[in-house]
This record gives structure tokens, sequence and C-alpha cells, in this order.
């Protein structure tokens, strides 16, 4: 039984998108820059857990994907302000249906895990 | 300047669940079967690239997070089958813009790319 076609493209597409937005501090980065431009150090606060050159890698990817935009002003220190492009306006709005299922269905998850790990420990 | 609180909460769930979407088979997987019941050999086929190993162990942390059913049928050699549960179909859904969004800009991402990478070379 052979699949139509378009799986194989799609698949090519949504891995080469995955590999960006798989990366989950990408996703909670255009997620957070869809309340409007924040600067390095609120995103660094708001993204609990990233250190400081994961963060300036990840951004540089995000930048260098076309999907945020930086400009520095050349004040002392230098302020740095990030914000969405229109194509990263375009994946903020592809990303929310998929932050709204993980907040309605994080519980569900959990339980159906200790269902399972409960039913294999049994071996029923 | 705070952020909301919602951030925080909602990081905590986006990446409980990316720590499963994010793992690119599994999306791919749950894409797969939108359109329907699929058989072991026929998910093999359709993802390529899939080590048997890597998909048995996919298959079994979706069924685990409650997302696919497993069923087998005691035929020689055993046939089984796997299929979307309401949970699954509704990540499906969730999902299925951020598909959308690969399909239409993966070219847009290339070609940014390409553009970022000449100007970091020439250093303009």
């Amino acid at each position: 039984m052979t699949l139509p076609d378009r799986h194989s493209a799609e698949c090519l597409a949504v891995n080469s998108v995955l590999a960006r937005v798989g990366d989950k501090w990408s996703v909670l980065i255009v997620r957070l820059l869809g309340d409007g431009t924040k600067r390095f150090n609120e995103i660094k606060r708001a993204v609990g857990g990233i250190s400081q050159r994961m963060l300036t890698l990840t951004l540089r990817g995000l930048e260098r994907d076309g999907l945020i935009k930086r400009t520095m002003f050349p004040t002392i220190p230098p302020r740095v302000d990030y914000e969405l492009t229109d194509l990263g306006r375009s994946l903020w709005a592809a990303v929310e249906p998929l932050g709204l299922w993980a907040n309605n269905h994080v519980s569900d998850i959990h339980k159906s895990r200790e269902k399972f790990d409960k039913k294999s420990k049994t071996g029923k």
C-alpha cells in the first residue's frame, strides 16, 4: 500500500522547520515576542533556565531564519531590541494552537503516563 | 520590567509538550495517522529514514502519552494497527497549522539564511 506523495514533500518541509521549531527555546522566544519587542535581558528573565550563551545562539539562529529582527541602539550600555518579523509573526500564529493545546492537555498526558506505567508494571 | 505570570505557567506546559512534540518523529507520525489507521510497516515506509528501533520507541512513547492506540491482531504474522486517540486527534489539529506554515515558508527561511550568511561573510 503506497501513501500519497505529498507526505514525503511535507515530511521534508516539516523536518526542516522542526529542526528550528522543535528546539523548545526557539518556540518559547517566538511566543514571548508575540507580545511585542523585548530586550535581551527581558527575554533572558522571561525564558527561565536558559544560559546567556544558549540565548545568544538561539536569537542568532532565529535572526538568520528571518523570524526575528535585531536592533542595536548605541547607548551606554548598548541596548539591543528583538522583535518578530512578518515571517516570525506568521510562525507565532501557527504555533499558538500548539501552545494552547499544551496548556489544556498537559494533565491528560500526565494521567495517561501514570496509567500506562502502572499497567506495564503489573504486566496487565 | 516584569512579564505576565502566565508566561511561566505556559512555558512549563509548552516545554513539557515540546519534549514530545519537538521530537520530529512524533509529529510526523501524528500527522500521518491523521489520515487514518496505519500498520507498523506502513508508518515505517511513510516516515522515511527512521530505524525500526526508533519507530518502536516513538510509537510506545505516543501510546504512553495517550496520543495513539495500538491494536494487535493475532494473525500470522501478527498485525499491529496504530490510530490516533481523541487526544491525539486534538494534537493533530493543533499541529496542522505548523505543518502548513512549514510547507508555505520553507523557501523563505532558506532565502533568509543565504542572505544572512552572505552578509556575515562580507562583514556588512
